[in-house]
């Protein structure tokens, strides 16, 4: 039901303008060169503004509007809002800043009438104060940083709801250097109507979606219970990664600066975010660990993880850190053992982490691994392959593209430069994740366990 | 007392050959491109070796020899050894495995003999079963890993000791691809004489040492104290950043496959690393995060942090971190308020952090920092300059650099790619660390505090 916000028909960027720089002219250039619909800037100073015919006003438009984006003075936003809703349209993204954000009476009685006024037509509302919707797929960009400021994420499958706009600008620059896919990035500012419960909801139908990363603020007061329900709903179907930010009393009182979200006590959240079967992410690292591992790995049968490495001393890392995140490194069974004997040198360990040894090549981990997948008592595997050890050239990670087929998650631990990097980028396009840190291998594969048993228990308490 | 592994005036390498991808060649490889001193090739079967006169054994060189590095198979190493002790050498680098690590009862008797001939000669020992010393300065480099496996960093202050070989040597590739600087890198496997006590020892006095690293597995029975007192006396004088791997049961049992270390107790470790000062790293990124702050900041003489950002979620999301951290993000003093709304426009945050709105420009953030870096009530000041924001164009990165004569910790945080990368490189360059995570960076700004607090006030206890 919000899908105007998304794949509208046709757009109206009110604001719109030639001028280099503006943020009426950078939406304006996003629709222009990836929207496919009808697109009218409004402008009363303008006849035409890069080649498209301009209105002087909402009203003025010939054909049907579905959605407005509003980029214009904060005082003139409710009439521009009274106008759309006599033309019918249904959705306002409003971008302009100038509300109750300024901690001032005239900024808050400005946000309330634009309320009043939207409310009046109908017009479902995003923002104000806002960077609204950026969709990879409809080309609906309202993000007003230029290319070169704002690198776009390629199409893909994860979609981010963020509170705060900067954060998101960051994150989806970041996502665009790592090669990571978006599908729709939304944020929504003040959220004086649209909020996170309601993007949730229409994100779980939205068959371009595979991960939902929640970057939140407060909810809003009377709003927790529709949120924990909705979540709830959402996590049996798709895995909503959550960073609550304003955790601290002085980080409260900055949220509320900042986007005049009420922050409340972090306990509280910690517990919704249980209750409602989120996965938290506590530091921004773990944003997009979790999400990289979440929408690309298989669901985890059980806790059991085994490490193959050239490395010892990571292999001991990872080791702690698999067994301090509540999974297990199990001892290898005698039989395994028995297998793995007859096909290793004697210098080799095979227990559990299984330890090729720095002479070891890339034939060596495959035997191992062609062990491991198909066995039922082995949850997921972790490889080890630090490149930097003299026999290895680069054929184990053509393999473990291969591997995918026992439905097992793999994950790789790479540290390094160089070369390192390359084979990094190739396994990520291949969709197995690769990680420096051992300690943030760990937190996201333990993510994933938790996620497997919601889904595969019906989820846990 | 250890100077003749880092400086010797000649080295054997036992072992050297001209094959190809050879241990032996790549040592031999690494002294004659980089070493100044005599280097000596010894293997019975060549003449010359890669240009070099070769020898039938140690006592058949002609002159002084301070140093054997040996790379022959393990049941050879004893009568080596018995060879340079005869021929008066004072220290020797055991690259070769095959020793008590292999868990067999020939290797634990081997490793005994090699101890008892070192003993009876006094030749000090580094190894067996480890990759050596790397010396960025004097050039000994027994790291058999040739170039294009792994890159080596560039000359710097940072000194690493890491019982993992394979660890250390991801590392510095690691470090190389990022652009940290190296002094000296010792990887000592199975420790049977020289440890990380002595090490500590020694790097106090080393003068191209600023910061050390150290990658721990387990400390000797019977060396508690010694390491406790040692690290103390470190710690006056210079930061020591360790990671102890085997925190976990099962980690420790694969500690004693890997290096045959005792692992101990984790909580009876991290009792010992606070008695002994020493910043504990808890995951991989800490390691690195912690060594690069703490080697370019200036001590940091209260807990009061100032945060001045573009980005008002990562300004909520770092006084998180940095109150869930043990310091302050205190409330604007009266007067400090009063001067930046005098010189800010109306809409932007003065309370800390100090937000400045994503239509800030460079000039905007200078003038901040202008009024907060002289201050004596700023401890560290973290700048949030997220380059997504149109109107910053770079000035302020060059600012910063500048305004390092202020003496104050300054912290940067920069997410995304592209420009966002040219800009962390000038700012690292320039000694200013930069993150992308608010977490990660609070986390080394408090290792900082901690380890001023152990400087100024002569130690926490």
């Amino acid at each position: 039901m919000l899908e105007f916000f998304f794949n509208p028909s046709s757009v109206a960027v009110v604001g719109a303008t030639p001028k280099e720089g503006k943020v009426g002219r950078v939406i304006l250039e996003n629709f222009k060169n990836k929207f496919k619909g009808e697109i009218y800037p409004v402008n009363p100073h303008y006849q035409e503004i890069l080649g498209l015919k301009a209105y002087a006003s909402v009203q003025e438009i010939p054909g049907r509007v579905d959605l407005v984006v509003i980029a214009t003075p904060a005082r003139t936003v409710p009439g521009v809002l009274e106008d759309a809703g006599v033309k019918g349209v249904k959705g306002a993204i409003i971008i302009s800043g100038g509300f109750r954000e300024t901690g001032t009476q005239e900024g808050a009685m400005l946000e309330d009438e634009v309320k009043r006024v939207a409310a009046k037509h109908g017009i479902r509302v995003i923002g104000p104060n806002c960077i609204g919707v950026l969709d990879n797929w409809s080309g609906v960009d309202t993000f007003f940083l230029p290319e070169d400021k704002m690198k776009r994420p390629p199409k893909g499958y994860v979609s981010v709801i963020s509170q705060s706009g900067a954060f998101a600008s960051a994150l989806l620059d970041w996502m665009a250097h790592h090669g990571y896919g978006l599908s729709k990035a939304i944020s929504f500012g003040n959220k004086i109507d649209v909020d996170e419960v309601e993007l949730l909801n229409y994100l779980v139908e939205d068959p371009t979606t595979n991960v939902i990363f929640l970057y939140l603020e407060g909810v809003r007061e009377g709003r927790g219970r529709d949120f924990i329900d909705t979540a709830r709903k959402v996590s049996r179907v798709k895995p909503v990664v959550v960073y609550k930010a304003g955790k601290t009393k002085r980080g409260g009182i900055a949220a509320a600066s900042h986007t005049a979200a009420l922050a409340g006590d972090y306990t509280l959240y910690t517990t919704v975010f249980k209750q409602s079967r989120l996965l938290e992410a506590v530091s921004f690292d773990e944003i997009m660990d979790l999400v990289k591992v979440l929408s690309t790995q298989p669901l985890m049968k059980g806790r059991r993880v085994y490490i193959v490495t050239d490395a010892g001393g990571v292999g001991v890392m990872l080791t702690d850190a698999i067994e301090l995140n509540g999974l297990e490194v199990p001892e290898t069974p005698a039989d395994l053992k028995e297998r793995l004997r007859s096909v290793l040198p004697p210098h080799c360990i095979v227990e559990n982490p299984i330890d090729l040894t720095g002479d070891t090549d890339d034939q060596r981990f495959m035997t191992v691994l062609n062990e491991l997948l198909p066995r039922n008592d082995v949850d997921a595997v972790v490889v080890v392959a630090l490149p930097q050890v003299p026999g290895l050239r680069g054929e184990l990670f053509e393999y473990l593209v291969t591997a995918k087929r026992y439905g097992k998650p793999m994950l790789v631990v790479l540290i390094g430069g160089g070369l390192t990097l390359e084979y990094k980028k190739f396994l990520e396009e291949n969709g197995i994740p690769v990680f420096e840190s051992p300690e943030r291998l760990a937190r996201a594969l333990s993510a994933l366990y938790t996620y497997s048993r919601i889904r595969m228990q019906g989820g846990v308490s």
